[in-house]
């Protein structure tokens, strides 16, 4: 299923003379307003392939119909989001799940929808069918060394992959790591990690770059391999300059300062991307900003000034969201999840930085604190509605998603029955 | 597979000498190492169905060999637990997984193997085939009565099944609540809740009780309908007489004292129940007394001490085992648990209450801890074996497994794919 | 120091027409806006008395100028804020510290700066000077009859200030509790505690009300005595009608869903009071809404739905700041809370209740998430500007009390080495 | 006051057969029993000059008799305990407070009484009287250059002081930070911090290592310039090769894996000491192994591995206990400590390493878990007290601290309100 522009331009009629009169009167509080506007609409974040069908919890998954069932399907569903938000011109591969048949076919097509190829993502945390060493106990950390080989063979076919696609980043998460005190040497388990990671890394081409995720636990429940930003940056620091440490919001200890850790990574050059969600206890993989939209905007802070202020170098972080759609529909989560880290972006973009750094300089707290709510508490919509509508995007994406019956569309061509591939 | 007395004494036999020996040493030291040996001897705990086959995470599962695939085979692992340790002479059931064909067949074969029918566990979490309405969005607390009235008939049905074969409570685990703030109106899922459980609870029979779990999230991760022991107490105190609350060690938030909460419980008559596991971080339902031995140390003190000093008439909580069997065997994990169970038992029996009561009177807290210490610090090892040995059992149950062989046999009878039904 | 109408007339002067414009373009999109300023113009805060001065850690503490020396220069403080915010018309007192000499001298002090007497607070976490007893092992909890009896004496003492000065309620925050696994005896110390308040309770006036506060953690490390809202709940259940239940919005455990607790306890008419802080680790007593602005918003759609539809006759919560000003100006600091409180209240009002049931009755997830979060990024500071307008109040207390020099107005009235009496 | 041998050996004789029964029992069943006695009868902790008096909390303090109110008291105090112990030879100085007038008669006196001098401690987390420029906006990290320069002077001096007494690390514990959102630039506090510590560590001597502790929150309630592991290593790395990142056990989010942390840091030749204490909710700095002895075993059991295998030239961590003595005697709690360490650490002597290598390389997660707790559950006392014995210790140190009534004598030369300078 595809959206056109003249849908969406009937679609945005009705509520364009509403939305023009908001900006007049938001343009008229904000110096900056354009400026903002021009960076959102800019503004792309990458759709995991996996997030386009229901996700689910060990208990079980509650389906829903017309998921896609092949890559193709993936990407044109990624074709509706990104027709409706104008944020989201790209997908992020999961191997062995989106294994192209065809590679130049599936460019041809992801060209056709203006999709690009993301951070490429490796699998290492399941067994599949057929396959010669489990990772039952590990993979890149295992103590045999056949098993370490199959998953760094694993790990090149997929910059092989993504070579042919043109990607130009892989993403390592490594669910590596023991369940039980006394079931890993710690040390040992480090040692094997970097030594396999240094294999793949040669395998890299000069252009890439390599991600290393971190997370304390889940689904291993007593040690993770790579527990901890501190961790994924000593083995990133190991590898060499193509090597970043990767945050996934869901990815830290209850009460984690993520913030100062976006920054202290930002002040190396070493924060090489960003995978977006909410949670309130775990790694719940909740909606963007559903929970702690106020933690995103300090984090978009951070980000904007680390952009600004980029001595040390820190290359644009490759953008995603990684978020597991166990009730609403994907596609309208997607689009929700878009919003919010829009919105967060806006807001810290209407920061005065001027001010604050004088706020900060003189330690008047309490100007600082007013400055950052001020910022936040600006209602930012119409900065989004306008970005999007600049480049024929809708001024409301879930309305007009809604209108437009597009969850009724996949289902008649796709069935109620189509699972999703993947994890 | 089944066990005999007489591989069980063969096995013994070597080990026979150094236990008494360890024996003559302890009794020296423990005037009342008698009473608890004979306490240790009479315990027992049930094992859920669910836990003998692999367990799993939301990232995929790795099974192993010889799962029991139907009841009957599921009563004679846990028969294989129970001949080695003598400690598990029961079995808790789920629905819809273990529904019995033939009620009378399988109270035969279990008795044939001494074992009765604790807890029965009604399922509402997950949509079952050919289910007419979905619990996707809640069962007893659904906004549709229809729903609602649906969990309700399956639990009452549950009991149904339980009557016939001899069980005597119901637990209700409800995985009811909400993904994202706003989905849910609080107020009305707890009358709703509340008014599903009356109807259950009318349907069940005068000699039965009624357990009411709680947790503060997973499968839901903004809000759980019973997200803590005051709520379930709350909804058990206008149930009635026979409904209580049920402690499942992971279900807390992180450093929650639930030592004290099972104080609490005891205090009022409302402990119900009891599900043993150990978590780092959230329910990650590990082996019994892995990470925090301590702590279950500290519970049982409670336990035994609102046992015997029990002046509102706690029932005899019902012990179960609720552990996901992710790496190990799990009949060998299943041992494990029993053995760190008891550990925490004997060890809570040895302590001095004279001498701690004296000590807490006077606030002599270097006292106090000293006296939890030493009890806790004693190595209780051949009290265990002691115990077992009076009812046949073996001294050490985890090497007696593995001597017998007992997971090679299981696969030669069921084969290596063999998959448990069930969660 | 007192601060007049006519100074902030001049002040809100050059704000008035901005404020004005600001106020139409509001008016145009929000359908009740009249109602929500309306409701905020009429809603006020108590301020304790010992939220005046520099607060501080175990660390130590960083004093700062002109801090109140004695009640009636709490008072006055107290005052300058009202009357910038007009949403301070009461003060909440800390027995020993805040004994009134002459209490109808206090009366007519307070009377002509407008502000009343809410809750009292008992204190027996710290030994006063000349005290017989000490608690330093307890006090309604203690072992010892003779310090349970010296605490139950101090809080009917408390009762009776609280008579004197027109107070109609008392606060009961235990500090009780144990350090060490083994100190305390569970049961014990909770009979002990029920039976102190009951003597506490038999004392309260009819027409007063008794506030039970619980905590997790701090000033004790290993238990509390009312260690959650389920202890607390308990023991106002035995008390009888005139007991509730309040919640400092600090006192629970890592990722507590807060709001579920008080939509609980407004079911049962039991949420008594509200203290409000804000906290990323524990018991910070941040200033409110600097962490978590979205929970707090949360929580006031539940006291916004459980005061209107009030089955359960829950009385109006006394609502109280409780923050420690560590590095701020502590007017400026509670001026920023009134503020933050204020605007949480006033986004709550704005939700659109009747398209929020009708999506949760039809479990449109996306549409409940998109109605809240609408009501959440409204900007509200114009609302706030126009209750406060309308009752005499700055437009911008902050910016005010910078510019009529309050603080150096107090120093030079004070000195800078004044340091307020409390804890 | 001081404990003389001949007391001690009178104390010990009533115990003396009941021990050697004991000792010859359990070298029957360990094989290396006698190298753990030799190892743990080698083993020292330093005691902190801060820890001899009354802790306490933001909400107060309850002292106690006989506080040693000088530095030479402190030592004496530290002289009790080590002679009872024969484990604490050592002292760690916290300047300003415990400046020595006469450093040559300090020394002698610590020589007289066997004490040594471990690590120096600055402080800049509070203002001394008459202190030229305030640490309430931070010190090393400060905006202004004046004050980053007073507390760099401070930290050279206190270097000075260690020369002179004969010390040989320098450890800097940083309440850096912010408690509001946006009061600090994290990367400008970042540079200020390095740039600070680079001229402290260039006055270090060249014989001296400096120690960078880390800590996620308190005193600072948002954040926390050197939060974690991560930030302290990478500023570790940044000075040289004398910096080292020291572990405070309660300076961690909750569930963190703090083993792993030790391990990873060994691995790099990078942990340079220890606090011990123990907690459940915060810093709740109790004493040792109170909550999770089994979490203190499991870090011992990656010391001795790291030391053990120590390729990457990891020095001897330097030990010291550093809890807060709010209800118990200080003295009776750290001997309570040092038992509690000692006993960690011989448990972790005994894990068989071998046997732990072999099932870690097969993957038999049972196994390995029944090595650590075999050696877990072995009463260890009797080790301990042999330790002490062949050192001329107390079988029973607590015992003999109260059958010699020292807290009483103590009280005779100081008075019952003595109290200890410092925090």
């Amino acid at each position: 299923m595809q959206i056109d522009k003249k849908q969406i331009a009937t679609f945005n009629k009705n509520l364009l003379v509403e939305h023009k009169e908001n900006l007049t009167s938001l343009s008229k509080k904000h110096k900056n307003i354009e400026q903002v506007i021009d960076t959102i609409s800019n503004y792309n974040i990458a759709i995991p392939s996996w997030a386009l069908g229901a996700g689910g919890t060990r208990f079980g998954k509650f389906g829903f119909g017309g998921e896609p069932s092949n890559l193709e399907q993936k990407l044109e569903d990624i074709g509706v989001i990104n027709t409706l938000t104008k944020s989201a011109n790209a997908v992020s591969l999961h191997i062995p799940w989106d294994i192209p048949k065809d590679a130049e076919a599936i460019k041809a097509k992801a060209k056709s929808l203006g999709i690009q190829f993301d951070a490429m993502n490796s699998n290492t945390f399941q067994d599949q069918e057929g396959q010669e060493h489990s990772y039952k106990f590990g993979s890149l950390c295992h103590t045999d060394k056949k098993v370490r080989d199959q998953a760094v063979a694993h790990n090149k076919q997929v910059i092989d992959y993504g070579v042919a696609l043109g990607s130009k980043s892989l993403t390592i998460w490594l669910a590596d790591g023991s369940n039980f005190p006394g079931q890993l040497n710690f040390r040992r388990a480090f040692e094997n990690t970097l030594s396999s990671l240094k294999e793949i890394y040669a395998h890299l081409p000069s252009d890439w770059k390599l991600f290393i995720e971190y997370k304390p636990y889940e689904p291993n429940f007593y040690s993770m391999v790579i527990q901890d930003w501190g961790t994924s940056h000593m083995l990133a620091k190991d590898l060499g300059e193509q090597a970043y440490t990767l945050v996934d919001l869901g990815h830290h200890l209850p009460n984690t300062n993520i913030e100062h850790i976006v920054a202290t990574l930002m002040t190396r050059g070493m924060l090489g991307g960003f995978h977006f969600n909410d949670s309130k206890y775990g790694d719940d993989d909740l909606s963007v900003g559903v929970i702690k939209p106020y933690q995103l905007f300090l984090i978009f802070n951070e980000l904007v000034f680390g952009m600004e202020n980029n001595s040390s170098n820190n290359p644009i972080p490759a953008w995603m969201i990684d978020a597991s759609h166990n009730l609403k529909d994907p596609l309208e989560d997607l689009i929700q999840s878009i919003e919010a880290i829009e919105t967060a972006y806006a807001k810290a973009l209407l920061i005065d930085q001027e001010a604050l750094e004088s706020a900060q300089l003189n330690n008047d707290v309490v100007e600082a604190q007013r400055i950052l709510q001020d910022a936040f508490n600006t209602d930012v919509k119409t900065i989004l509605a306008e970005a999007r509508l600049r480049n024929d995007g809708a001024i409301d994406p879930i309305l007009a998603f809604r209108n437009l019956e597009v969850r009724n569309e996949l289902i008649k061509e796709r069935g109620l029955k189509s699972t999703a591939t993947g994890l």
